[in-house]
């Protein structure tokens, strides 16, 4: 089902997930539509078609339990399926994304990060160690993890994306601000950070 | 017009500026719809449909001139314009973005950081320094900032931007994987890395 959910949608049930886990904690039973769309600010119709689409029923007044649309939100986005990832870089943004508290409520597991660096290799980030960039293709054979999340910097981004295609990485999150070329198996994410601002400013006509 | 442009669209442009930059360095003239399709790996019929939406012409079996089509994309999405922000929070990720050269190159000027810890004061990340949060409000009277790009951690986030909101900030680019309530005067654009990759995942089928 998820294919067939808009980028867009699969933001705003994120979203809409963040909210009803806090709710879920503080033990909240019910959230309504209008809470929702006053929180993030986005347009109430759109919270109530969103859900619609995902099969979760409210009910007149008292709007929808927190518990069933945050299970609902789980199963449709596959929360629940654990997906194991290697961070290349342990720079400034591969240890703030292998410390990022998301990702984890969100099915991604970062396992490991990779670094030439050696001052920096057999440390750890919180529970996750830093490996040699050369024990990577020995490792993915080990754990079959195939999803890396790249954070190098710009200038060596093409040699070690090239590098990593070699030791078996099919899926790249690409951190670095440039574009990648990968043989037709190995697909690219590049992640868009200034594109992001850019609607905002764009949205709020900031000048 | 860039108000007109979808999140998609901008997007997509966004990294065909990235494209185009490359070519520019390398004194490359022309470029086709096909290279670009190639490279991103989008549809070649989208990439013309942008390319038309923004009122860039190409030549037939020349493709589009690298200068204009960089330029057009500068003037409609308001690459500059230089917007001067402060990053709030100089850990991993403030720093990391901090550092992050694609900003600037779109008109994304980080003005300074701002921590509460002492032993971070003073410091620079590059040319950029770390100030005392308690001196934002004074420094946003100097310099008329009001944005913030907020990298602190969730368990302070909310606090910390009521903060912001009393010392001037207006708008916030919230990277603190939580939802922050605020008064109707001040826009969050809340950062959703995690809905970037689960999209990832449903379109390329991980699981």
């Amino acid at each position: 089902m998820k294919s067939t959910l808009s980028q867009r949608t699969i933001n705003r049930l994120t979203q809409y997930y963040t909210i009803l886990r806090d709710y879920s904690k503080k033990e909240i039973k019910n959230i309504t539509s209008s809470q929702i769309s006053q929180l993030l600010d986005i347009d109430e119709t759109q919270v109530r078609k969103d859900i619609k689409s995902i099969n979760c029923k409210g009910k007149c007044k008292v709007g929808y339990s927190v518990f069933e649309l945050k299970s609902i939100i789980e199963d449709v986005l596959d929360y629940n399926v654990i997906k194991k990832v290697y961070v290349i870089g342990a720079g400034n943004l591969g240890v703030a994304l292998s410390k990022y508290s998301k990702f984890s409520e969100f099915g991604l597991e970062i396992d490991g990060l990779f670094d030439c660096d050696k001052s920096k290799i057999g440390k750890f980030i919180d529970d996750k160690e830093i490996y040699d960039i050369n024990q990577l293709s020995k490792k993915i054979k080990e754990t079959g993890i195939n999803i890396a999340i790249l954070t190098t910097p710009n200038k060596v981004a093409q040699d070690i994306c090239d590098f990593l295609v070699k030791s078996g990485i099919k899926y790249i999150w690409n951190f670095a601000p440039s574009i990648l070329i990968v043989p037709k198996d190995v697909k690219v994410w590049h992640e868009n950070l200034i594109g992001s601002f850019i609607q905002f400013c764009a949205i709020e006509n900031i000048k």
